[in-house]
């Protein structure tokens, strides 16, 4: 109690003295959309500009590292290439992953042909733009940011480079309807850009939503390479798995619906025969247990790929939720392991089938989730807690191309030819 | 600069103290769907139920006032019924605007036929239930408690009564996608519910997203008194207007998108020909001028109807945008005074043509609303700032019936007769 009256009077203090400008400082700007301003580069031929927020190992994330990839499978057919940073410039240890890169200045025009540039601090400064400059983006506003220097191009030269998406979800849907939610949808122009899409459901999500991209290519999210070793040393006869729910818990993302899985454990306690016998876990992001009131999700930290591997191979039931047309790639892995999985559809998204174990749950409430999880438990319990056929190393998740099969095409396409 | 270290280390001392507590915490439930507990009410016969979040004044907003003006055309055909409180129990003033009704307890099964409950603090308590009482909901949550209600009613009698829900937006967007939204869309169950649109674009974009209602009732937006008589004394021959641009102006509702009207009106400046000779204003919620470097709106503060009807009459161009289906009303109440107005397109929605004055930006950005802006605005020059023809008195929007048009139809649908 005298803590936090303590706490009120400090952040009342801090309030008082940073009040009277704040009260008046409504924001008046969208952050992510700082103009980018370009000047005449003389050096001409064919260059694979990516633009990326950042490469630092803090915001290198799932997104990030696909476009990168992407990136990499395209540069045989690029001898000159770019890699533009819009949000943080790059740290030291960022740099030693791109060995055959080097940092150059932006006042430089420089010639060497694998090139990073740091356009975060780019007030009154100007990036070297020729007429063969070639786009590649990804988050919504490197999109942003690619499409006014696109059209700087065409202003300067009369003709622009062409520009590619690469598009990992619905963007707007990260806001509520709102001024980045608005813009970010304008980003999207299925006449101009060529969309590289992350999955097909997400592909024919923009399709329902009138925006259907005249040149697309699309893949299918793969199992990483730790994975699928693991999977691989599965034994061939399966052992019985333990009472276990393997929760994809993030809090901090909200389309990861947390309080969504809270709510539908509560239910599933109070409804689920013989709940106390089972274990609720969650790996990654949460640090300490949480105490739902009748069950109890315990926190494992962070895991090593071998670890987590060894978690989805003794787990019988997954809970992973994902508020969005992309399908999300935890539930594929807990039921390419043969977990039994609990998951939610999303407008034309349903995972329900595509492997043996992957259930969508047709009610969208925490009591349609929970009822869906007591099934699956109950399934589990039938089965002897053996888990689903996992003879499925023919599946296109397992030993698919994934994002290598698009990049040979996007490459002609880019060089229209 | 000391100034702004001393906030930061009061801040870093408040989230010291705060911090571990802060850290367990991560959230676990979704406010708004408390469970809703009935038991079995003796009282038979048809009984319409309005669930409100509250009537308190400063929850009395248009989207609750259009529920309680469906709810008091309907009373005619319903000898009884309750209006059910989810968020907050009714203030002594509050009650007064409701001087047919009479505020009952909880506890009590009273047999009064106008009756007002307070059911915001429920744990532990039940709401008295009938086979016959029918539902009439508006925000998600209070259809999520409605349709709570209802599955208690067949679990309880083997029959549930019927169950109408006005929708005024698409609620889900109003939360980034996450365990809300997922819950908010989940309330639409278009195969139980008899939905009632306010506007034909709403109803047609949720057509769009695959939530199709078959049972449904539409509504347009009409006018209101306090600007239908201001609109009546406007002269015939109309005078020239003021080089004004009437903003609407609200930092506080997102997709409202202030920010993106501040971007906008930026490029505005810097591109429009003389445009120090303007005043941009806003009326309402913004309480002081904000200076935008080059422009400034104007803040007017809260304005009587009459003082607004009459910055309506005198403004030659407006700025009014919603990131929704639903048109809003202030684009529409613009271009009804003759003003030239721009407003945004979404998905479905363009109410480019409803109005002569009314555009659509064509370009989702700030570049592509500015530009809208300044052809306005030079398009107001070029008719020497007479307003567009303001003899639409015929419009649906100005003389149309609303939603009285739909309360005789969907009073003997929720009747069943």
């Amino acid at each position: 109690m005298m803590r936090s009256t303590l706490i009120r009077a400090l952040r009342w203090a801090a309030a008082r003295l940073d009040g009277p400008a704040a009260s008046t400082q409504v924001p008046t700007s969208i952050a992510e959309i700082v103009p980018c301003h370009a000047r005449v580069s003389e050096r001409g031929g064919p260059r694979l500009n990516l633009l990326l927020p950042s490469i630092n190992s803090r915001h290198y994330f799932g997104g990030i590292h696909t476009a990168v990839v992407l990136y990499r499978e395209m540069l045989e057919r690029f001898p000159r290439s770019r890699i533009i940073l819009t949000d943080a410039a790059p740290e030291a240890d960022a740099l030693l992953g791109f060995p055959d890169h080097r940092m150059v200045s932006l006042e430089d025009d420089d010639p060497v042909p694998r090139q990073i540039v740091a356009f975060n601090d780019r007030y009154a400064r100007t990036l070297p733009v020729s007429a063969d400059d070639l786009w590649l983006s990804t988050a919504w506003w490197t999109a942003y940011a690619a499409q006014q220097l696109s059209a700087w191009q065409q202003a300067a030269y009369g003709t622009c480079g062409k520009s590619c998406y690469l598009i990992q979800d619905f963007e707007p849907g990260f806001y509520p309807w709102s001024s980045q939610s608005y813009v970010a949808l304008g980003t999207y122009r299925p006449e101009h850009d060529i969309a590289v899409f992350n999955t097909s459901q997400l592909s024919d999500y923009f399709d329902h939503c009138g925006i259907g991209f005249r040149d697309r290519f699309v893949f299918e999210p793969t199992l990483n390479d730790g994975l699928r070793r693991a999977l691989s040393s599965l034994s061939e006869a399966p052992s019985a798995r333990r009472r276990q729910i393997l929760v994809y818990g993030r809090p901090s993302t909200p389309r990861n619906a947390f309080e969504l899985i809270c709510e539908s454990l509560r239910i599933w306690a109070a409804t689920m025969p013989d709940a106390a016998e089972w274990e609720v876990v969650s790996a990654g992001e949460l640090r300490e247990d949480v105490d739902l009131g009748g069950v109890r999700i315990r926190a494992l930290g962070k895991l090593h790929i071998d670890a987590y591997g060894e978690l989805l191979s003794t787990s019988a039931v997954g809970l992973s939720l994902m508020v969005s047309p992309h399908p999300s790639y935890p539930p594929l892995e807990m039921a390419a392991f043969g977990m039994g999985v609990v998951t939610n559809p999303f407008h034309n998204k349903d995972m329900g089938g595509v492997f043996p174990g992957l259930k969508s749950a047709t009610e969208m409430s925490p009591v349609g989730i929970a009822a869906a999880l007591v099934a699956e438990c109950q399934a589990a319990l039938a089965r002897n807690l053996r888990p689903y056929s996992i003879a499925d190393a023919a599946h296109a998740f397992v030993n698919g191309e994934g994002i290598a099969a698009v990049a040979p095409g996007l490459a002609t396409a880019m060089l229209g030819r």
